[in-house]
This record gives structure tokens, sequence and C-alpha cells, in this order.
């Protein structure tokens, strides 16, 4: 089984409210067709323009404090935004002829620190059984410690990863892959492949070493080193014609981190 | 706890595709709006002229057979036709201002011959805890007799209040109540109130009685049979103004069914 994390930076404009960038969607979906049905795929992707608006608007992180009547409105807001572009995405899917299938991450996870303290995956199960490609994404979710809370696609692949022991897991983004510092400086260049040791010393260490693992990437990578307990994680350009085939080839367009 | 059925007769005109009765929904929500928070809700609505037809065209219910690779793009088009009718709703609750939280019900369902078998219970309970109203639907459903199938509105209710054990239970139809037969029939009576005995005497006899308890009306009044093991079930007419608030304050403007 293969897991794939399509970021929100590939799906829509961050700057653009509610863009959808439906050309990236369809390649995404022939390239998977190519591999489907004999690999089992399972789909997630994050908020993009149109999860963060919102969340950001009734500042959903918090938690359930504050005017709680208008955090609750917020809450289920940004879940609706979200299974908008959750649709555009299946619909997508379907008209490639992939039997995507949109499950709710809200209505199976529940969270506590940010991270998923309890999941339900039976339906998931019964879904791959069936042949379908069930698709997930970024989205709200109660949270056992402060009420509400946002949950990420990037903690759903953790998850996932763990219960499903998947042979690769791919997170698609809008660079090449990790690169030794921010890739939008001169002079950046992209790591091949990293170790647990390298990531490890490059989180402990991520000034003095000069690299760029503030924010979205050092998130990644915490998780990538989780992840890679159980296999293969994949960095790599999802807007690049071409790159889910290769990985999914064996090669490796961007960066891997080997399960150890 | 309140638990509401809305009929999919009431939401939409069968006879038109995609129709949405948005008057009949916001007047639904002033309802219950003048009962929550001190009340907590749980909300199923049916499929109407959104759900329905895709479930024809795909003829769903006949299980994962035949063309499989058209029947499952089906069932995933049916649900998200659903999920659009579920959108239309939480949408015009949120203007209300009742925090209603859509849940898919495929997401937490697994049935077999029609009936719920496995059900996720754990977020909706966090929901309630939360005071939000999660909203559930008729929905597409994994069947583990027949591979995918149809979950019923009707079904889910009856699930829920084995459950949850709510105060009340509510069918909000486009007619009255239950009659003493087809109710376009000429001079067909609505009953005020059924007992175990009534009901099973109907169903046992519903021909030499002469009542209608054919199709939809039949199938509800079996369900109701067992719901009012744990609950006084109401049927109301969802169109008139009034009759939910009338339920929850006691009266019964239809059919009542009460906890035997």
């Amino acid at each position: 089984m293969i897991i794939i994390k399509l970021g929100g930076s590939v799906i829509s404009n961050k700057n653009k409210p509610y863009s959808f960038n439906q050309e990236i969607i369809e390649q995404t979906a022939e390239e998977i067709a190519q591999f489907y049905p004999n690999e089992q795929f399972i789909f997630v992707h994050g908020g993009g323009s149109f999860g963060h608006p919102n969340a950001r608007e009734y500042k959903i992180r918090e938690g359930l404090i504050g005017d709680v009547k208008r955090k609750r409105i917020g809450f289920s807001k940004t879940h609706q935004a979200m299974l908008k572009l959750n649709s555009l995405i299946v619909e997508t899917f379907l008209e490639k002829g992939l039997p995507a299938y949109s499950v709710s991450s809200s209505s199976i996870f529940l969270i506590e620190k940010g991270e998923i303290v309890y999941g339900e995956l039976e339906v998931l199960r019964k879904l791959l059984e069936k042949d379908f490609i069930p698709v997930l994404f970024g989205d709200t979710a109660i949270a056992l410690d402060k009420g509400i809370d946002i949950l990420s696609g990037d903690q759903i692949i953790n998850y996932l990863a763990r219960m499903f022991k998947p042979s690769k897991v791919l997170f698609l983004m809008d660079v090449d892959g990790i690169y030794d510092k921010n890739p939008k400086e001169k002079g950046a260049k992209l790591i091949k492949e990293l170790t647990k040791e390298e990531i490890k010393h490059l989180l402990e260490s991520s000034e003095s070493a000069g690299i760029d693992v503030t924010g979205g990437i050092g998130n990644k990578l915490k998780k990538a080193l989780e992840i890679a307990h159980y296999t293969d994680v994949y960095f790599a350009n999802g807007m690049v014609k071409g790159n889910l085939i290769r990985i999914l080839k064996g090669e490796n367009p961007g960066t891997i981190i080997k399960r150890w």
C-alpha cells in the first residue's frame, strides 16, 4: 500500500482564497491510475487556501475558549470549506476513473496536543478491501485537551503509516524535496537522501547547521523521522509531471528517507 | 437528548433533481434554536432529490456486482451528492446560529442486510459533550454482505436511539403523521396514537386492515416499533410551522407511539 500526502500549496494558491489547481489534480489522478488497482492507495490532502483562511479567522488552534459560540460556528465552517476542497479532488479522481471515496477525518479521529489519540479505521480497512481509494484531508477535529483543534494532513499520514505499514509514503510538495537551506535562497541545494542521524542532527542544531528546518519543513522532518520507523519516506515536487510515477517505480526525484 | 429525522421529501421536491427547500430548513433551524443549548440534539436527514437519482442510476442497492468499476464510481458520486445536500443544511443551521457539524455516516457505520452492524460513536459523543449538533444523513455505506449498499436515515435513527436513549425521536415528514389508509386517499384519518399491539396488528394484517403500510410508512412503523423500546416516537408534518416546537413542549400534532 502507498500513502500519498498532497500538500495544500500544490492544490491551491495560498494567497488566493478558494483557488483550485485542477490540472495538477488531474495529473496526479492520471499518474495514480497507472498503478491502481495493482497497488492500494490512501490519499490525504492539505487545506490550501480553503482550510487556512477559516482556521485563522476563527483561531481554531486556540481551542474552545473565548467566544465559544462563534468558535463552534467557525469550527464547522472550516470543516465545510475543507469538504468543498475534498469534493473537488474526489470528483476529479472519479472523472479519471479512480474510485476515490471521501472519508471525513473529523468523523474518525480525536486528537490531543495536536496528535491523533483515537482513530477509527474499520471503515478505511473495508474501503481498501473493496478496492476504493479513501481520500482524507487535514481537518478540524475534536480535541480532548482544548475542545477543538486543527488536525493536519501530516498528522494523519503519521498515524496511518503506523497503523497500515505502507510500502511507501509520499509527500508531494511545491518544492523538489528537502534543501540544505531555505529553497528560496540562492545556492540552496537539494538533499537526495537523509539518514536518521542526519535528521536528528539537523533538528537539534538547526541554526548552527544553517538549514531551514523552521515551520513546515521542520515539522515534516520530525514526522518523517517517526514514519521512517515503518516505511520509506519520499519528498518530491508534486507539480512536476511524472514524479509520482518515478517514485512508484522506485526512483527518487527528490529526497528519500529510508526506513531504518 | 432529542433525535430528529427530517425526511427527504420535506427537504426537496423528489421530482426535481437537486432541489432544496431552503425556507423549511431555516424554519426547522429556528425552532430547534428555541431549545438549544438546554437540550442536546442529533439531526439526521434523508436523501431527497440529491441521493435517490444517483442511487437509482448506479443501482447501489444491488451491491458491488456487475460492472464493479462503474459501481464504485457511482457509489462515491452518490456520497458526494449527499454531502452537497448535507452542506446546504449545515450551512443554513450555521447562519441561524446553531453549531451544526457534519458527520459522514459512511465514515462511521458498516452495514449488513441493510442494518448497521458496526457504528463508531466516539466522535459523536464528544461533539455532543462540546455542545455541537451532529448532522448525519442517509448515505452510501460499505456492506459486509454485498460490498456496498444504501444506509437509510431511518436505519441511522434506529441505531442512534438504541445507543443514546434520547428522550424523544421525531420523524418530520411531508404528511401529518400515520393515517388509517394512504393519506392521499379520500377519507384517510390521522391516527393520533398507536400502541405496540396496534402496530404489530397493522404490520401483520396490513391488507385486511386496509391501512397503508406499504413502502416507506410500513418500514417506518417497523422501525418505530423498535425505537419505542427506548423512547417516545413522534411522527409529524415537518412543513408545518411550529410542529417541532409543539412536540418539544410535550404536545402531539401528529402521531405518537409511546415508549412501552
